[in-house]
């Protein structure tokens, strides 16, 4: 922290704070490289503010930190992403709403639990204290509240916003897209739930990324499992993040930090061991219903009697095949009241990376990396909303698009099939000069005719450099002009794939244009 | 201001304020009704964070101030005017990319001149500074620099931010939509400015909103005409800004403001008042290349030149009904550099109010809201941003959809059309009790199809009530099972339509809904 404040104090004395800051950095070793370089970006700034001293362009060039810009072919992996997964949404019928990329800076107060100190907060200019979103979940629920909704099935494709310090390189930023679906209203158990999971596996089975598991848990075993374990109530929370983290370290630390750190006694803790190590399906629930402990805490029992009835939907929506019952999986948000789930991908090479398991930070990084979507049950969040309290259930689950993404780039720059990032069926050309009017009206002809087509913006450019235009943005065809061509009436169509070349009336262009590129 | 600062300074006093304040207001009466509702506002979020004191439920449950959810209706229309301008853009083989919601401060410094007050800043949370985009082409102009594109076609359709006091009821907000179409690049005069123009002719026709002009002017000729009218070279931009007013108050009031406020001579101003008069096509840019006075100035020639060029191209592209060179037309932004032009809806009900045109502020958003896309050349932006200051010439159009949104709003409540907000195929429903197992598995086999399903999330739902869900939602087929269709290997598929039912095999089942459903 002294660290810290010594390089903001020598922000002032752009030019002569560098020996200093660095002195202050072996005096105080506690500063990261990150804040180096995020301070180090803020004096670049402040330098080029003050006008710098050699030349006019100062600029930082650079997108802010944790986010990126999209180039046209990560835009055509997304547009194809998205398509998947808004096609999976509509299947089920869901409407989808929008929501302003800020709220009022309280609505999202007390909903984030520790998380909410990573919240961008607007400088106050004179108006309202706002927030950009955390998620879009806090957002559905403030929105039902608002106009009294109490019955939806919605989807919401949006970024996001996190001041975390992600791996960028793993597609995690703080700038991101979630793509939610929800299920607001009063219904019978489990429905929903398990709608929620078949959709997981549809998208993720879609996509294609490799093999992945769903877990699924229930907040109420958690808590009962707790209460049983002999944990005191004050300690379900603490003790319930402490067991989130056994997917990045191994039982013996995690055991070490509920005694040493957060007090509890070392039976408790290994009672809490022997139940979270237990992974299972319908089979695993039925045996813990008849547990002698477990089945003293009737939170257990409902939560228990509830994840029976889930795989009895899974097993009729045919999805049990990924669905695995963990008692391990513990999602840090505050505001699940039911059923959680987490899905993670399993092959080598997207899994966690096992040799920095040993290493807090980096650990906690490989293994969120592997999760690509998760939700649960939170029927009080609405509640929290309503000037009366008035409870509205909900149930839904966040695909964590921006890993998807990362995947599908790497295996897109691993292929050798290309990538178009235009749909251009057709460039309309000239081998001779002077032909820039004709192309313009046969352009003109083609786009008032819903075709899509290009011309050059040259007067007269080289047939070679169109033709490689052509090749390079994967546009099948071409019309060539010439001033034979249109003494005849005709267009020159090139197939750029096969150079075959062949004249069609200008009456049959566009109908031959489209016959040609229907099938693509 | 100073009444500004009683609100503020009372905000720690909740509760003790409002008589003092009240009172203040008598005293200053400086301050607007808008302000009075952000301060009210923010005191409301400070009173809830203290707790309040008559419950637990204290939230201002609203939106940001200029903002609005989109609810599934409008989402519906928002999906099909995007449809209409991602089609017309990529038919002109556009591609797209993605910029974050912020970016550094300082990219956004120095090139919006006055409206600089209106950019969102982000807190300063020990990071960058930051601030949300104000549109989409400073952000675009970043992009190039930063990556050395010196060629692109490219759209982008965003939200952009801007702390105005806009009339939302009219489609104005402070956060809202920008579809913007760019050409970078160094090309043949008037080529790509002609198809920008195109295209929002495209546009503006096939979304059907009524009649529309799209103006034509260029910075070079307001600027010669300013040099041949005797306007002194460093009150241009002044000058040019109060010629902006045109659209909204009468030439009389326009001439007061340059001669009493901006120091301009009566005659200069009256020169200026003859040209500004002029509208019309590629004949008046001939008459004014003729004309003695303006011809005298090598920059006016050069814009006349090119507006002659621009109607040639215009011609051929069919679009000459609708542009208008118009002389009065002086876009705000300082970037431009060439071509400059706006489009704007002429029919009755949508056009500026003129009751209100004597109004200065009114009257400024009335006219705004007529204005749907708007545009122009800028062949110095990214040399702001390249550290060698390399020049990319771009040219480009903004569709201002917001107002497009409004307007289809109102055209769909007074239309007896239903707009559906899902696209579900058929509902699996059933008349008698226990099965809901059944129905599950006919909506996996359905989904599993690709085909857009629905089953209620109760064991035992009435059959009306399924019907009425149908109904509501324009769902057009229903799938009835029963103990006797089970039997038989059948469904009974109804119509919502015309009641009709048919009973159909259930291998044939999927078959029959795809054709079934089609055509619609």
């Amino acid at each position: 922290m002294l660290g810290m404040f010594c390089i903001r104090a020598c922000s002032g004395l752009v030019g002569r704070w560098t020996a200093t800051c660095v002195r202050s950095l072996h005096v105080f070793p506690g500063i990261t490289v990150d804040q180096i370089d995020e301070e180090v970006s803020k004096l670049l700034q402040l330098k080029a503010q003050l006008g710098g001293n050699d030349g006019k362009n100062q600029f930082v060039l650079k997108t802010p930190k944790g986010t990126r810009d999209y180039n046209p072919k990560q835009m055509a992996i997304r547009e194809k992403v998205f398509n998947t997964i808004v096609g999976c949404f509509k299947r089920h019928g869901a409407e989808t709403i929008d929501t302003p990329v800020f709220e009022l800076k309280e609505t999202l107060t007390g909903k984030y639990g520790e998380d909410s100190k990573l919240i961008y907060d607007l400088k106050d200019q004179g108006g309202e204290l706002l927030a950009l979103r955390y998620d879009l979940t806090v957002p559905f629920a403030r929105y039902l509240a608002m106009n009294k909704i109490t019955n939806i099935k919605r989807y919401h494709i949006a970024k996001v916003y996190r001041r975390d310090n992600p791996a960028m390189t793993r597609g995690r930023y703080r700038e991101f897209y979630q793509c939610d679906f929800d299920i607001a209203g009063q219904y019978d158990a489990m429905i929903p739930d398990a709608e929620c999971l078949k959709i997981v596996h549809e998208i993720l089975s879609e996509l294609d990324l490799g093999d992945f598991r769903i877990k699924v848990n229930d907040r109420r075993i958690l808590d009962g499992m707790f209460a049983v374990c002999g944990v005191p109530d004050d300690k379900f929370r603490t003790i319930c993040s402490t067991v989130d983290k056994l997917d990045k370290m191994p039982w013996e630390e995690v055991k070490k930090e509920m005694v040493n750190e957060k007090g509890l006694s070392e039976e408790a803790a290994d009672q809490i061991g022997e139940y979270v190590s237990m992974q299972g399906g319908m089979d695993l629930a039925e045996r813990l219903l008849q547990d002698q402990k477990m089945s003293q805490s009737k939170l257990a029992c409902a939560g228990l009697s509830d994840i029976k009835l889930l795989f009895t939907y899974l097993q009729l929506f045919q999805v049990t095949d990924k669905v695995v019952f963990d008692l391990s999986l513990a999602r840090g948000l505050d505001y699940y009241t039911g059923i959680i789930y987490e899905a993670v991908l399993t092959q080598a090479g997207v899994a966690p990376v096992t040799t920095e398991a040993q290493n807090g930070a980096a650990a906690e990084e490989s293994v969120s990396v592997g999760s690509v979507a998760g939700g649960g049950r939170y029927d009080g969040l609405v509640g929290m909303f309503d000037p009366k309290g008035r409870k509205v259930p909900c149930v839904g689950v966040s695909i964590g698009i921006e890993r998807v993404f990362s995947i599908m780039e790497q295996k897109a720059e691993a292929s050798t099939e290309k990538i178009r990032t235009t749909e251009v069926q057709i460039m309309v050309a000239s081998a001779q000069k002077n032909l820039l009017e004709e192309k313009l009206k046969l352009v003109t002809e083609l786009w008032n005719a819903g075709i899509k087509a290009e011309v050059m913006y040259k007067k007269n450019p080289k047939l070679l450099s169109q033709l490689q235009h052509c090749e390079e943005s994967g546009i099948p065809l071409v019309a060539i002009l010439g001033e034979q061509e249109l003494k005849d009436g005709v267009v020159k169509l090139r197939v750029v794939a096969t150079r075959e070349e062949v004249d069609i009336s200008r009456a049959a262009l566009i109908d031959e244009v489209w016959r040609r590129t229907s099938a693509a």
